[in-house]
């Protein structure tokens, strides 16, 4: 890997292959998901792949890595976009030839459990990566504008750089105040921690870290920063862009304690680098998709994050 | 670390330290349970920090790796039983001192979170630790024979070596069948993955790795099993002794695939080394006490597990 790789830009009249890397897209979402992109003038190719199901998985392991494969290896596909999260791609890691992904940059959006595919593409292939919505996710429900704007300006490179604008109802709150300014790198917090020790974790080392998560506890949070920060250089981070962290409500009779906000202030705050909550980057009504690999500004001071460049070649 | 080290026995008349090195015990059950062991003989030291509360953490991390540092350093106290697990071992592994405890080997029982220092002290010290009931959870509760006598049994020296018989109720069942024998090492499943890439997880090879875990969705437990394939030479244990896994189903309405026992199938077949499931050492109604460190021979074929030694100097 030398130096980061930038995908080019794909936009309507583009091929994009839909696969499904995790689990299995509901029917109905991905219906809708389809016909929305269709609409939006792109060419979907969609894997067989994405209609299997074995348990919580969309088809076996070679199965999906084959389905991954075959999309970045094929030359007539412009862009990937996953279909769905869930859970899988963790299993996906060690079946895929990053040789190949390496000689063919395209663009791959995905996010939640994707996460495990941005990170170790981005590590391995040193390629931009995409965080954002999934096609039989946010485009299979009901579809919001900045959401929607904030995906296609990323991909079709109109809208970055940039500093991002909050969606309305949220709010940017500070941990630590500061300035920063780094590679951007990050994703589901749970992810990341899984991917300790495996050595498909990039370093954190100057760079932006951005987490967010759902559907996990607040001590299971803990867990996760404290696996991330024993067996991970996340305390040599330039700073922290923390997005939301839905349903973290304590489950099974545990005792109530600290609440998700508390656990990342615990953890971010003794580290005294720049450190944003509020970012609209996880599981909750809107999202920006973020280029993993670009270079951005962190101003806690003034609440603000500027992207300094584009995740795409014009 | 030359060597594993096994603490002297213990028994009627031995000072015994209660700490809490995860959360806060309930009140009620810490009563029943250190009223039960004084009846047998005990003489207990409650550290105070055992009555702290913070968040879901018996007292900060300073005061829970301080009692448990106190507890090993004090010469008076003979052993070592934990409250109660939770969470927050994993919180203490940078903060304890491993040398100290290394020339003080000493009986400390828990599990579950307790995995953490389990697992921790065996492996930076060398010292046999104890996978046993807790002083406000078993024996805060109703009373089980078979628990209370291999509890007895293992840290009071007279139990091991033995065949362990079946608590009622248990049925062992094969994955792999096959004869193997080694140092017996494990824990609580999520606990071990979250100590992946810390330093702190023992090598799993030509060990027999026993492995249980609670409130823990199948997918859930797919993750910890994937990183610890991922990140750790769990490939190269001899065989694998599968505990119970209790209350996994799945939650948040997410898609119902494999069952916690497909899981363990899907991993654990694919080694082809002998793997026994449904031992008593789980969340479950009955436990043994395991001493982590000792032989162990494990017939699948025969669907047995003999403990080849004590975990304890006479």
């Amino acid at each position: 890997m030398a130096g980061t790789v930038k995908p080019r830009r794909i936009g309507p009249g583009s091929n994009i292959a839909i696969i499904a890397p995790a689990g299995p897209p509901r029917a109905d979402r991905l219906r809708k998901g389809l016909e929305f992109l269709r609409k939006r003038g792109y060419k979907l190719r969609i894997y067989p792949q994405v209609r299997r199901k074995l348990g919580y998985l969309a088809g076996d392991d070679k199965a999906r890595a084959s389905a991954l494969m075959e999309a970045f290896s094929d030359e007539s596909i412009d862009g990937i976009f996953a279909a769905k999260g869930g859970y899988g791609c963790l299993r996906l890691l060690p079946h895929i030839d990053y040789k190949v992904i390496e000689n063919k940059p395209k663009v791959f959006v995905g996010y939640s459990d994707l996460t495990a595919l941005l990170l170790s593409i981005y590590n391995k292939c040193g390629i931009v990566t995409f965080h954002g919505p999934m096609a039989a996710v946010e485009f299979g429900r009901r579809l919001r504008e900045y959401t929607v704007d904030h995906f296609f300006g990323a991909i079709e490179g109109s809208l970055l750089p940039a500093t991002i604008k909050k969606p309305t109802g949220y709010k940017f709150e500070v941990i630590n105040d500061g300035v920063a300014e780094g590679i951007i790198m990050g994703g589901n917090l749970s992810l990341m921690a899984r991917m300790a020790g495996t050595g498909y974790l990039p370093s954190f080392k100057g760079r932006i870290i951005f987490l967010e998560d759902t559907e996990e506890e607040p001590y299971r949070l803990d867990a996760y920063l404290a696996q991330l920060f024993m067996s991970t250089d996340i305390k040599d981070a330039a700073g922290f862009i923390l997005g939301e962290f839905t349903r973290t409500e304590p489950r099974y009779g545990h005792v109530k304690g600290w609440s998700a906000a508390q656990v990342l202030n615990d953890y971010f705050s003794r580290l005294h680098r720049p450190a944003l909550t509020g970012f609209p980057c996880g599981h909750g009504k809107e999202k920006i998709t973020i280029p993993i690999g670009v270079r951005v500004m962190l101003d806690a001071d003034k609440k603000t994050v500027t992207f300094l460049e584009s995740g795409v070649e014009k």
